[in-house]
């Protein structure tokens, strides 16, 4: 080894945290000879009108829970995303997550047959066709959607199995406004029926004020048409509530006087309707994508942490980071402006010393709302704090990764 | 025809502007029965994995000049996005638009071989593999990049023609002064050249001070890993400067003391290098995607245009729109915040009358640039303004699209 290799590691290994320097200890000095590109990709038609990822890419959703079947029909049926791997806030639509009760069948629906009807407690009844729906002014939104089911149990291992069933894009749509003020919605309208096209008519009962706030009705995800397993070519985004009222393959929004039971309702109906619209806010949320669960840090010296937060309350307004388990906690930077009801990328420096520690993330919206730690979330559920969290409802709870002396880093819930 | 729906054709024909009130032709009463889905995709290990779009979609790329061929090496070759079905500011991975001077092959590479050398007027020259490169902190931010031919012509009809030399996406990676910052650049060191992993070796030099700026090595591109014909494994991305800056399967940065002639050039050397950075830089510039060339308004009424803008010099401020062939301009609505180097969406809610008339859209950006009218762009080239215009350099002037009284719409220019 030369004195200026030498050198260069007993640099690195400092770990400086000096603006210009971050002693990386992985940058080297220059080889000769850099290695030849391996050959060539063929420009096909295919690859000219519609480009692919490359073959050595094999990031993947996975069947949440473990269960996968074709012919699942009658299952609830998740997929999760690779939350390990993403950068930036944008899910790509193919990494999506996606969730049904319905079994990894999907509608394959032609956009020129399909339409929208606008019913029940209104002035005029309407249907639009989807070029119809293409002329209103359009808004374009980037919003996540999570499955209230998303969180994180001591089997899990990876945070794509914890905290996979979240996803974020960029949406592009009417807003629901637009449609129910042409529609005219009659006094005694105070909820809406949202209806898919489903074998077992996947439905959801959202309060007519939020329908009149801020939902979205997508035809565009990511610059271009919705997936088929997003609800092509029709979908409702009801930014930041629960995912499973963003219904798919939407055909029919009714106004209705009460809350309607859908095949859809998991214990909603139990909650008092005046203050239902707060139970179905998911959030607020974080969690460290790297290092994760199943990751290695190679060895001691400087890494980045990174991770998403999110909330339904609205914008992030602060995401603190612990490096010895919750003891103390530092202020991460925050990536680009957060907006709101929509993933933010939040990151900070940090030295790793080799020794056994425990990474967690606290999410902090801009309503002052503060993720809880399990601690908490079992203290409300009055559950003793030593044994296994079981969450009734959502659970936003702070998910504490444990790296070792080697490390490996593990799910540290239990 | 019920008096209900009499009355309604008659308010959808006024195209009202009121509040509530769009007064959308295309509306109608609902029919008593909806249409049943088509039938069901299955969700096979591939779909579970890694989504697609429909069957029923089918915007493409297309070869930008008519030019394709999978044998095309040594050919310029350029592939336009499809603009004219664009939602939101997200320009999808699959339909970016491409451009390389080496015909449609692009480089296989393995991420596990390759490697990226800082080398030249640097106090050490470093290497570094891909692994390496994703443990320094990070940045996401959302950039255009433009091909410098990206113009429009007498002879193009769609704005896929016209502009789809441009695409914007979400990328993520290492800012390049991070990594010069580690290597330490030398006094005299004025330049870097990028240099890709081409056949023959595509490059592009650029300004130090810019290089020091915003430039980031780019390793994920919306939320994934950056495509093969976007630069797998690395790319280069100089925010708001020519699309051939942005230099593709990156391989080699070298600091240097004076301008290289690269395979790149095209006319860079003429300039005073003192101020060739700002001939570098893109726009201000916008283009109207609806409606627009070869699309067709069916009928009188309510109609959202709709479009991007962007600038090289930073954020867009404004945009306005004529809807008078540029005699009289209303404000656009710009959509979301506006981000530095960056498409944006605006829009304006608009009743055509039916009559002949010629749509302009015009960016002002945060500099105060504002984007050219075709009759300036000939009298700053000393050209007659009934000519077809001959621009040297990029052109960045307004597009004019004429719409027919039976709707049809074409390109106005001359």
């Amino acid at each position: 080894m030369s004195s200026r290799q030498s050198d260069r590691r007993e640099f690195l290994k400092r770990g400086a945290a000096l603006a210009g320097g971050l002693g990386l200890a992985a940058a080297k000095p220059a080889s000769a000879q850099l290695p030849d590109p391996e050959g060539m990709i063929v420009g096909t038609d295919d690859l000219v009108a519609y480009g692919k990822r490359s073959r050595f890419e094999d990031s993947k959703r996975i069947p949440h829970g473990g269960r996968h079947s074709p012919d699942a029909f009658g299952l609830d049926f998740h997929i999760a995303a690779p939350l390990q791997e993403s950068v930036g806030v944008i899910t790509p639509s193919s990494l999506h997550y996606v969730g049904t009760t319905r079994g990894s069948y999907v509608p394959d629906i032609d956009p020129a047959k399909h339409r929208l009807m606008i019913h029940g407690l209104v002035d005029r009844e309407l249907v639009f066709t989807m070029e119809e729906l293409r002329r209103f002014p359009s808004v374009t939104r980037l919003h996540f959607i999570e499955c209230a089911g998303n969180r994180s149990r001591s089997s899990h291992t990876t945070v794509q199995e914890t905290h996979g069933m979240t996803s974020c894009a960029e949406w592009t749509g009417v807003l629901l406004s637009t449609l129910l003020e042409e529609a005219g919605v009659q006094d005694g309208g105070e909820w809406i029926v949202a209806e898919g096209v489903e074998e077992v008519k996947g439905a959801s009962t959202i309060p007519v004020n939020k329908a009149m706030d801020d939902c979205i009705l997508c035809y565009g995800m990511n610059g271009e048409a919705v997936r088929p397993q997003q609800g092509y070519p029709l979908r409702l985004l009801v930014p930041g509530f629960e995912g499973i009222f963003n219904v798919k393959w939407l055909r029919r929004i009714k106004v209705v006087d009460q809350y309607y039971m859908t095949y859809n309702d998991y214990g909603h109906l139990t909650q008092d309707p005046a203050t239902a619209a707060l139970g179905y806010q998911i959030g607020p949320k974080s969690v460290i994508t790297f290092p994760s669960g199943s990751q290695r840090l190679p060895e001691p010296g400087f890494y980045e942490i990174s991770g998403l937060a999110w909330s339904g309350g609205g914008k992030v307004a602060r995401v603190e980071i612990s490096t010895d388990g919750g003891r103390s906690w530092q202020d991460a930077d925050i990536r680009g402006e957060p907006q709101p009801m929509a993933h933010t990328r939040f990151s900070m420096n940090w030295t790793w010393d080799g020794n056994e520690c425990e990474l967690q993330s606290r999410c902090t919206d801009e309503l002052g709302q503060v993720q809880p730690s399990r601690a908490q979330v079992a203290a409300f559920w009055n559950q003793p704090p030593d044994q296994p969290v079981r969450v009734k409802g959502q659970d936003n709870s702070i998910q504490p990764w444990r790296i070792d002396s080697d490390g490996n880093v593990h799910n540290a819930i239990i």
